[in-house]
């Protein structure tokens, strides 16, 4: 069963894609982040690059993505409000609508997970950090290497809790709590932009 | 300059689609509502529509209607978190990135609007209720009736003010203060589902 793992935002968009063996081992398959950078296109006035052509690039990106994978299951973050920053669930909600009509799209099926339950699978806390979350995916992975930049160690950590969690097709599937297999040389750098 | 008003929502997105001529005049071309009511596509446990299949159909629906209409200005409102319903903003812009997306690949130029500036410009006043505001889109376009639902009149009221910033390939063209023409008969059914 093959798992991509997403930790949408319209900056930075993070993916993991694993796979999980029917004796419950995880592996890396690859991940990486979307960054969109749209030269031609910038707003009016404010010379920002625009929601539109961010969203567009994120599109695109996660379409390839998709298809170059061909993942059984897209797994993303419920998003809540909080109360300290509303503008950033708001726009973050903007690249998670483009993620889910692409998944849509693709035909494949979707797992919400709330970001508590992706933090206390991957290190017993709720409430952990981006630090201890990235230490908390190295270990669990078996990575060489601390997952940079946090987005990709986020969206490795949906992925886990959803293989946690699987059952596709009528069977169930779940990854043992124990260490996954290496990443493979090079995995940590592909697709994105 | 045709300008397509957008007043998004995952349950219920109006339209409003007008025709601003060159002395000013503004005319409803067509207006009405999307309503994903996907039938197969429930989200497991809750039995509810997911939020992906409804961004399935605003997406297929919106791409249609801009095909359809060709309008050169897509008008919408910029999103702001509301600190009594956190949740519902973080809905619509889920809406609302399926929406620039769309307008970004039918390569249409978006204008986005505060909220406050489009009551302002409708009523006078930026904290006017759905009810004035329906009366005031139903004056300023001559209808014979109450536009209908609140999120038709919202989205014409959305085109009008972007009508009164209008310039189009450095051609300024603004609506006069006085009123439009009448909404053609039927324009305000088509559309939607």
């Amino acid at each position: 069963m093959r798992i991509l793992g997403i930790d949408p935002g319209l900056r930075v968009t993070g993916y993991g894609c694993v796979d999980l063996d029917t004796r419950g081992g995880v592996a890396v398959v690859e991940a990486g982040v979307i960054r969109p950078r749209v030269g031609a296109e910038r707003e009016e006035g404010t010379g920002a690059i625009s929601i539109s052509a961010r969203l567009a690039v994120l599109d695109t990106d996660l379409r390839a993505i998709l298809a170059r994978l061909s993942p059984q299951i897209v797994a993303i973050e419920r998003v809540f409000a909080h109360p300290k920053h509303p503008a950033t669930a708001i726009i973050m909600a903007h690249a998670r609508g483009v993620m889910l009509l692409a998944t849509a799209h693709a035909g494949v099926r979707l797992v919400e997970l709330p970001p508590a339950d992706v933090k206390k699978a991957l290190t017993g806390s709720g409430r952990a950090d981006k630090g201890q979350m990235q230490r908390a995916v190295q270990q669990a992975f078996g990575l060489a290497e601390l997952p940079q930049p946090a987005d990709v160690a986020d969206a490795l950590a949906i992925a886990w809790t959803a293989a946690g969690r699987g059952s596709v097709g009528g069977v169930e599937v779940r990854r043992r709590k124990t260490r996954a297999r290496r990443l493979p040389p090079g995995a940590m750098e592909g697709g994105g932009r």
